[in-house]
């Protein structure tokens, strides 16, 4: 398989539909899609929007994600947009106190990733701006992702919700992929991003130590015997954590070269 | 201990500063600080704000994240923004071809959480609307965060970058504060063991960089005018990536200005 292949990250990969319903501002709709395009989402369902449709501020406010917005079909009730679908998550600000399972985005993300896999048609429900879903509209749901926000300051608009939930969908279908962002070494772990150079080995690493080292004892900058080996380690230390590349070490050789030289020619060359 | 006390997941924790490199648009800046409310991120700076401040747009914006808007600092240069700060985190849509780690904001938000853990001082830098941050003010951060996103749709605005990277903040802290992990692991993960010391600030940092730079220009080092942003740069880079402390800064100064006297000292008392 093609780990690597970026094309493969396509937006018209199978993915959970987003359904709006009963959206207000066509500049809710275009923000809402283009969240969704950023994160590999390309189904847009609209239950009963308020200024009707085609919506010229959705497409306005979309920044180009126009063929989610083409593309979006217009139903007139919530039940008419879930027909075919076999799997939907109902989003919320807090709980309902209904009988539902909630999880986090983080654990839909996982959950999506699992039932896509198994060819299962899934479908993401954000409600509308001012008071969300209905009790009725949740309860059409089999499963309510609730994100952790702070609870003094928990509004999210809808283009917040579908990037945050989008973004535990596509984390993990990227994952899954092999690759985060393109050029990226791996998701796991910290790495290096080191385009025209190489780790410097050891025996380099040494050998810039040696020049720093000589060139600091003929100085007089280890004040005493004593001292000198403990100041050495930590600088050794200090160098040792920058991970150097080859080229940063003859960087530094460099820079070593230049200060000692650089009052020799001076007070040498006095001509010039 | 009150491990489900709501109240404990205070917008007034301790957390990674905000900062907005010129940002253009006071909208931009009132939805980011809505952003930062949602995940418990308080303090924002903002460096040179194309419109100046205050900004009225910028309040309308953030729709009730007042707070955060009113106790804004503003700065005329990103050194000035950073000076306090010991780690810094720059978001960037894509990797830049420079020598420096590269996390996803799932990496992010445990790594700030363990360095907030051990009371470093935070910061995540975000760019300017049109083409984020420049590679001179990347060589600042000591870390790019790059999120995944869908590369044929790769555009995320200001207040989505600081969504993205505030929740992945926040969902570490509420787990953190919900249960299970109330003491952190202060001593493993990235960073440094530093037992009679404290990492260096970036004023200090900033002082050897200044240093450094000015002896190795007088000693004609920066072979041309053209090279030496770049190797500037580069050499920025290579330290930041060390996360000094403040007594290493101390040392490299001293190396430095050892170096640079040395032969003048053995040239100018010939007597002995």
């Amino acid at each position: 398989m093609a780990g690597t292949d970026k094309t493969r990250i396509s937006p018209l990969g199978a993915a959970p539909a987003v359904i709006l319903v009963n959206p207000q501002l066509g500049e809710n709709i275009g923000t809402a899609a283009r969240a969704m395009a950023n994160f590999g989402l390309h189904e847009l369902r609209i239950v009963d929007p308020r200024d009707g449709w085609p919506n010229e501020r959705a497409l306005k406010t979309a920044s180009g994600a126009d063929w989610i917005i083409e593309k979006a079909t217009i139903h007139a009730t919530l039940e008419d947009a879930l027909k075919d679908l076999t799997y939907v998550y109902a989003t919320t600000a807090r709980p309902r106190g209904m009988i539902k399972e909630v999880m986090t985005p983080e654990q839909a993300g996982t959950d999506m990733r699992l039932r896509i896999g198994r060819s299962e048609k899934l479908a993401l429900l954000f409600g509308r701006e001012r008071w969300g879903l209905n009790n009725d509209e949740v309860s059409l749901a089999d499963m309510i992702i609730t994100a952790p926000v702070n609870p003094a300051f928990a509004s999210l608009n809808i283009a917040q919700a579908v990037l945050l939930v989008g973004y535990e969908w596509y984390k993990h279908e990227a994952t899954t992929l092999g690759h985060a962002t393109p050029e990226l070494p791996a998701l796991d772990g910290p790495g290096l991003v080191t385009p025209d150079t190489r780790p410097a080995t050891k025996d380099e690493l040494y050998g810039f130590f040696h020049h720093i080292e000589t060139e600091l004892d003929q100085a007089g900058f280890f004040k005493t015997a004593e001292k000198k080996p403990g100041m050495i380690r930590n600088m050794r230390n200090l160098f040792a954590r920058a991970e150097l590349t080859e080229q940063e070490v003859r960087s530094l050789r460099g820079m070593v070269a230049s200060l000692t030289r650089a009052h020799l020619k001076r007070k040498g060359t006095t001509e010039e």
